[in-house]
């Protein structure tokens, strides 16, 4: 992870264009996933829509075909819990405050359901993991979770907007403690302690 | 949540050619998103991908306007962890055995990365919380996961094949505990205990 100053940072000017093209198509992506869990399964369109997607995947397969599999910076915007050019990241988008206070908006949709009409409660600990990891960015570069506690007070409603927080607790050396809660209609729905571990500078590569 | 027998079963004999054009669009969306994250910043061909999926989602919406906003039966099938017609699911496939374990094999790639080269800890935690939630299937129904702990042992990399196995500890009254891990090379590298709650027949709805 990188710290928090990045969020709104594009990957550097020449490359603005392409950044923006690769936010388009995540945002178009997650709209599509979101329509395809939406439409009647009786629909005809299913059978229509795979077609167009094979056409596309080959466009794009075949050009990148001779790329090596690098492994791109991973960085803010692309990881998969707020990375705006991550289809399969919700729509988050963090932000930290004078007081260290990392805060969220956040309204899932069905593709993030679990029981009916809520939030699946796997889709709660990976952004709570995230966000706890988020507060830690002034004090600390690339970390890695030790432990994540997640308690769920009341199940979290689908189509609803959401509060995230989550603040860093203490540190000591290299370990690092946050906490944070998702609220709805003022009442904690989930609340989350982790900690994290800073690797040694050699380690970090 | 839907009992585990459910996996390999498609919604209905009428809708099975139907249920199999959503599996093929949510794999074809899992590739183009990979495909997204490996393709070169630079690529002109970002600039053309966005304004087909620009025609593909119109095509979509469209048809798909006018019906209401349903909540579809969430069950296995596209739950966001490991539901084959949802295309921000990894690649898991979750089997049952007769002991009761629930084991899958998962192979991660780019759209999963937290610190370079790894998978991003929100991932893990929540994968755990689904696998140790389908683990109490053959003793529940729908369950809410109450409480959740995740343990990182050694960071889980991308690239290469995980194993994750959960299974029932103790059920008292509607509360149930279960525990489980994700090995990697034959070591721990995350391992997690949940307590899940089966709501009373009637909150259940």
């Amino acid at each position: 992870m990188t710290i928090v100053e990045n969020l709104s940072r594009p990957v550097s000017d020449v490359e603005r264009e392409y950044a923006a093209a690769l936010e388009r198509d995540a945002a178009q992506l997650r709209r599509i996933v979101d329509l395809l869990q939406r439409v009647d399964v009786d629909d005809p369109l299913l059978l229509d829509v795979a077609e167009k997607l094979d056409v596309l995947s080959e466009h794009l397969e075949n050009p990148i075909d001779t790329v090596t599999e690098t492994i791109r910076n991973p960085g803010w915007r692309h990881d998969p819990v707020s990375g705006i050019e991550n289809a399969i990241a919700p729509p988050i988008v963090l932000e930290a405050g004078p007081d260290g206070i990392v805060t969220a908006e956040v309204e899932f949709g069905l593709p993030y359901q679990g029981p009916n009409s809520f939030v699946h409660g796997g889709i709660s600990a990976m952004v709570m993991d995230h966000v706890l990891s988020a507060a830690t960015a002034p004090q600390a570069g690339v970390i890695f979770t030790a432990q994540l506690t997640v308690r769920y007070h009341r199940p979290l409603p689908l189509f609803v907007p959401l509060t995230i927080a989550a603040r860093l607790r203490e540190r000591e050396g290299r370990k690092i403690w946050a906490t944070g809660e998702i609220v709805v209609d003022g009442k904690v729905a989930v609340s989350a302690e982790g900690l994290f571990i800073e690797p040694r500078p050699k380690a970090a590569q």
